[in-house]
This record gives structure tokens, C-alpha cells and sequence, in this order.
């Protein structure tokens, strides 16, 4: 069983500090994050699949794939050093040196990431003042302000924490993510960081990972279609001192208070979708494979003229339909059925039983939930999704991303 | 050699004869289009790869599939007639017949075709009256009411013919197209038929039309990613005599003359795009293979970050370069080159040589072209797009389509 800390983040797990910064990179905001715990992390990540990946990616990759344990996590917002050649990386490795230097630590045991705009190279006198001037000032009370630091076009911070009961005792789990034109979220920087107090070996925390982010934030950014920068990385410090080991009810309480929680966070980032103003979520059933599902939902979800639809309250399930249809899974039309919430839109054997009015009460409100069964498939999928509005028009073509 | 006819449309071809006329199917525009040739016609036909296939097109594919040569064809607007289920197919055999028996054909010879919102039934009766006001006055000046008759959210009606001079003699051929939606040209409606006076037997018609359609109207809708209605049809009637046989030199005037025209066609659907205000040319050259260079150009034009820079006149070519990465083709990003109509922006080994003053003189431009080379393949691919602008937001918000 776990529950959400009221204003919880990864600050809230014991044994972690943190804290977020100005230090010159964007025009006034907080645009560097530390995150730091004392005692080392065994760690895992997931990355982008992206061909083209940003220089500070390739860095803490490299790391996590050699299976090093770490201390610390350096986050800059407004620049992502992607696309700057030898130069750049060799940026990341001189501020992951910085780091451990004013740290005391080993380079290894610091991974670095950036988000921002693309193919500018790191302004380095001002970023190292900034390593100077973050490192003391790392604290418990840290991950508000390392959660705001870490924000590009995002409105909103966000953060949370789980504090999971086990037979064994308490573990906390606490992320602070960010993730911008989540609209369309293929093409968006999305990054994650998360951190526990729980013991948990190497590859154990891997496979933890992989799974809670195939079900939370690939739900809505997908391998493949993600961006030069995207990271999500979970550190495990022990500072709990319970064993996280698969077999055991721990175990299972412990994932399933991280999926709640990454879910929590996926979920974050599409509310706060560039211009969004109504919050989708989109349950496919009925599918002959998972990924039959996932298309059909990924589709949908990204279809601009769905996305439109639904920013005008119009009933326009022929939209959903026929993204449903060309989105390459394998189904029979006469089959399908269409719900808005617990209204029935569209049922099999072509059926339309749309009622205008009542559709239009479930379109009116902020949140939604749009249900295609496409058959007598044993696979099912949720995604999460935003309406489209012109406010998403405004932000990126005067935005620089 | 072929040049395209001054308001050349699909009756500038000898003994073709059109109709466009209100029939009461929209709420007051042009809505029925009815295109015939008193002598029959070998056919080829292009169609939706979409899983759900409206009425019409089922019926009208099975026609083409089955080497039927027809003499006639009916479109109507502002109804798609698909997911309409046995009865919408029935609505459509019944249009069918109604259209032979005021012809005094047969059946088998006319083609039907619809565009418009999805999942309503056709107003049988006033489609009915509408045949038989129609079918009088069919004459061979009106491809432009047919050409009308066909739009939807279309600002512009979209009507060309060529002239092909070849040693035998001249040959032409029409064109009227549709399209909406086209700034993400995967979800919209795109129809088209052609007409031409060339001898061309049933099966050099259809490896014709598919070379044609493929390196035009595949370029900015791709197999696969297509609504419920596309077609497109080209109707040979032979009334010019000269024979278009494969290896001989008419053939590869007419070839060229069809291709020049559906290119023309196509680029015409994409500046009337929705809410477009800037038509872009993708040229994608260097790839591994020709898959990989179309799914790099599509990818680039189908991004709403893209687009929506381009609309912001922003030169954000990081965006471009990204849009690459996610695309699933393979290439070394330390090769790739863009360049901005005639501008270098971004060269091998990751060197930016961005111009901001340069750069915007390009892009302030109502046309513009973007290279990217990814590498010392021998394939490339163009593509075209435009802009992604409010205006979009609002079309398909408030349109039911």
C-alpha cells in the first residue's frame, strides 16, 4: 500500500539534497539543478532512441550502461547541448568534472543532462560559477527549487513523492519531472528524476525502471519518436535499509508505488501540455497484441484533427475512428465501439447511437476519457493526451526550443 | 514536351462532359459532381489504405480491380457515406444505378465517390433529385462547377489540364482535385480524378497512375496514413487516337505530361492547406535507401514544431535536425547539412553557420525550400508542407468533418 506525501518530492526520501538555481543560462529563470546523496546510488535510466542524442545523454549513459554506482545528478534547463559536436561533449565531461571536484567526489559518480535549446554551446564560465555556487547550497528542503530549475516551457513545477507500507517498513520514493510540448509529445524533451531509500541492487532497480516507464511516461513519449535529451533516471540510495528483491511482497509494494507515481508524473506533464486546456485519456481494448494497442491509442492521441475536435466540444467520433483506422493495427471496423466516459458513441456493426447533448456534457468538463474497443483481442492499453489550441501555435512559433 | 492549358481543367479533354450543381446535401454550397464520357473509358484508381473504407470506395475499387472500363462518375461533398455500415453501402449500389439509369448505362460503368463527415447516412431522396437534375446538363464546360462541387473546407477549387505534344500528335489531360486538412495531410480526405483523350489499354493506365500518384500525391499523403475516402482516378477515352504504348516516345511524353500534372495537383492541395500562409518544399537527398529519405521528409513535415517555426518564421533548425532522429531512419547525424532555400545552416560535424539576418529573409518568404543532406547515400525524396498556423486550430475545432 503507498499514498502520496502532501508536497512531496525527491528532497522527501532520506538521505537525498538538492537545489535549483540562476546561474546565467536562460534570460532570469532558475536554470541549474543539483541533486546529491552522500552515501552512493545504484542507478538505472532510460533514453532517448532519438538518432541524434545530446552530448551530456551520451555521458550519463555510458555510465549507467557500465554499471556505476552514483552520488549526484547536474540538470541544466534553457540550452540542450545536442548537435555541438566534440566540443560539447567534451562541455559535459568538463561539468560533470566541476561537479565532483567542488563535490569531492569521483567524475563517474556525477551524471549530467540538459534541456533547451538545440545546437548552442553551454555558456561554461557562467554554468561553472553555477557549479560553484549550487554545491553548498544543497538541502533536504532542495527538490522545490531543483524541480523548478529543471522547467523550460512547462507552467508548472512538477513533483511528488510516495510513501509506501511494507511488512518490512516504510520506503519513500520521490520525482521531480519536466516535459514541454507534450501536445505532441514524440517531440518533446521530457526528463525524469527519481529517487528512493530503498535497497535495491543493480540490475533489480533496471528492470523496476523499465517497466514503470513503459507504462507511465511511454505511454505518452514513445522510443523512437522522443527527443534529442529525454532521460528518466532512478537513484536507490538505502537509506531505508529494506531490501527491494523480486519474489517478495516488498517487492510488489514497492512497484507498485512507483507506477503510481511515474504514472502521477506522466500524467502532470500532459495537464500542463503546451496550450492544453482539457485532459484526455484514451483506454483502447479489445486488440489481438499490446502493440496493435499501443498504436491504435498512440494514434488517437496524437491526431491533430482528434485533438482539435475535442478543443471544440464536438462529438466527432469519425475522427477517432479512422486515426484508429490508419494507424497500422490490424482490426475489423464492423467491430469497434466508441464511448465518451460511460456514454455510448458508436457500437459495433456501424451503430451510431450519439446522443448530441449528452456527448457534449462530457466534452464540456476539463477531463475525459475516450474508450475504442476494437474487438475481441485480449490486449488493452491507456494512454493520456490533451486537447489542441491555438495557445499551442503561439508557444512554439515564438518559442525556441 | 507538355504545358499546362490556361484554365485547363477535366473538360478541356475532348468528349468529356461535367456537371457540378447544389443538391442540398451541404447547407448551400455546390455539393454533387457528376464527370462523363458518352464513349467508355479504360480506368486505373488509387485508393485509401485505411482499415475502414468507406461505401463508395468499395464500390468503385471493386469496379476498377475487376479491369471494368466505365463511362461515368459521381462524387458528392459534405458526406462521406463511410462507417455507415450494409445500408451505406446499399446507398451507394442505389446512386449507382440511379446515375446508369438517367445515362441509359450500366451500372458497372459509373464510379461513385464521397467526402464529408463520417458516420451520417445520405440524404437518399435529395440525392436522388439531384441525379436527375444533374445528368441534362452535363456539358464540356463544366469541369469548373465539378471542380467546385468537390471541396469541402477547400478555399479554392483546384483545376488544371496539359497538353502534350507528341510526334503523333497532341494529347491532354484534366485534373480537378480536393483536399483538406492538408497541413497534416495524413488525416484528410484527398480525392482526385483525371481525364485524358489518350488510347492507353487497361493495364499501362494503372502502372501510369500509381508512378504518378506516387511521386505526387503520395508525397504529401502517404499509403497507410490515409483517410477513409481517398481516390484518385484517371479515365482514358481514347478519343485523341494516338496510342500511349510502354518503350515508345509518346509514352514518355505522356508520362512526363502526368506527372508534371499531378505534381501541380498536389502542390495546389498543400497551399490551400488549412489556415496555410507559407507553402514549404523538403528535400531530403543523401539517404541509404528511398524508404529512409521518405520517412525523414515526411517525419520533418508532418512535425507541428516544425511547422509551427516556420510559421513563427524562427530558423529552428534544431528542429528539423530532430524530427530526423525520430523519423526510424538510419544516418549518422555528424553528416548531416541543412540549408535554407540556397542558405547554409547547419554543415557536417555538427559546424553551425546560421545567418540570423540571412536566415529570415528566407523564411519572412511565402515559399521556401529546406535540404537536408544526412549523408553519401544515393537516395532522395520531395516532399511539400506548409505552415502550421491558429488558423488550423480554429477550422477543425469548429468543422465537423
Amino acid at each position: 500500500m503507498y499514498q502520496f506525501i502532501e508536497n512531496g518530492t525527491i528532497t522527501s526520501v532520506k538521505g537525498f539534497q538538492a537545489a535549483g538555481i540562476y546561474c546565467g543560462i536562460k534570460k532570469k529563470k532558475r536554470d541549474l539543478a543539483l541533486i546529491y546523496s552522500p552515501v552512493e546510488c545504484t542507478v538505472a535510466g532510460t533514453f532517448t532512441l532519438n538518432k541524434v542524442k545530446a552530448a551530456p545523454l551520451l555521458v550519463s549513459q555510458a555510465i549507467i550502461k557500465a554499471g556505476g554506482k552514483v552520488k549526484a545528478i547536474l540538470i541544466n534547463s534553457g540550452n540542450a547541448n545536442a548537435c555541438t559536436g566534440e566540443p560539447g561533449h567534451q562541455d559535459a565531461l568538463d561539468s560533470q568534472a566541476w561537479v565532483a571536484a567542488e563535490l569531492g567526489i569521483d567524475p563517474k559518480e556525477v551524471l549530467v543532462s540538459s534541456t533547451g535549446v538545440i545546437g548552442q554551446r553551454l555558456p561554461m564560465p557562467v554554468l561553472k560559477q553555477g557549479i560553484k555556487d549550487i554545491v553548498p547550497i544543497v538541502s533536504p528542503i532542495g527538490g522545490y527549487d531543483a524541480a523548478e530549475a529543471i522547467m523550460t516551457t512547462d507552467t508548472k513545477d512538477k513533483q511528488f513523492a510516495v510513501e509506501i507500507q511494507t511488512s518490512a517498513g516504510s520506503i519513500t520514493i520521490g520525482g521531480i519531472c519536466k516535459g514541454s510540448g507534450m501536445i505532441m509529445p514524440n517531440m518533446a524533451t521530457m526528463l525524469g528524476f527519481l529517487t528512493t531509500d530503498a535497497v535495491i541492487d543493480n540490475q533489480v532497480i533496471k528492470d523496476l525502471l523499465l517497466e514503470a516507464v513503459t507504462h507511465s511516461f511511454n505511454k505518452i513519449t514513445v522510443d523512437g519518436d522522443t527527443s534529442t535529451n529525454d532521460m528518466v533516471v532512478l537513484m536507490a540510495n538505502g537509506a531505508s535499509g529494506i531490501e527491494v528483491v523480486p519474489g517478495t511482497e516488498v517487492y510488489t509494494e514497492f512497484k507498485s508505488g512507483l507506477m503510481g507515481l511515474t504514472r502521477e508524473m506522466a500524467k502532470a506533464i500532459i495537464i500542463d501540455g503546451e496550450g492544453a486546456t482539457k485532459f484526455v485519456e484514451v483506454f483502447v481494448s479489445g486488440a489481438h497484441s499490446a502493440e496493435d494497442a499501443d498504436k491504435i491509442a498512440k494514434t488517437i492521441c496524437n491526431s491533430p484533427l482528434v485533438k482539435t475536435a475535442i478543443h471544440g466540444q464536438d462529438a466527432n467520433w469519425g475522427r477517432i475512428i479512422s486515426a484508429a483506422g490508419y494507424s497500422g493495427a490490424e482490426f475489423d471496423p464492423a467491430e469497434v465501439s466508441i464511448y465518451f466516459d460511460d456514454l455510448a458513441i458508436f457500437l459495433p456493426n456501424y451503430r451510431i447511437v450519439l446522443d448530441e447533448e449528452e456527448a457534449l456534457k462530457r466534452l464540456s468538463k476539463t477531463e475525459m476519457k475516450i474508450t475504442i474497443n476494437v474487438g475481441h483481442g485480449p490486449f488493452s492499453t491507456t494512454w493520456y493526451t490533451c486537447d489542441f489550441s491555438t495557445e499551442y501555435i503561439h508557444i512554439n512559433a515564438d518559442y525556441r526550443s
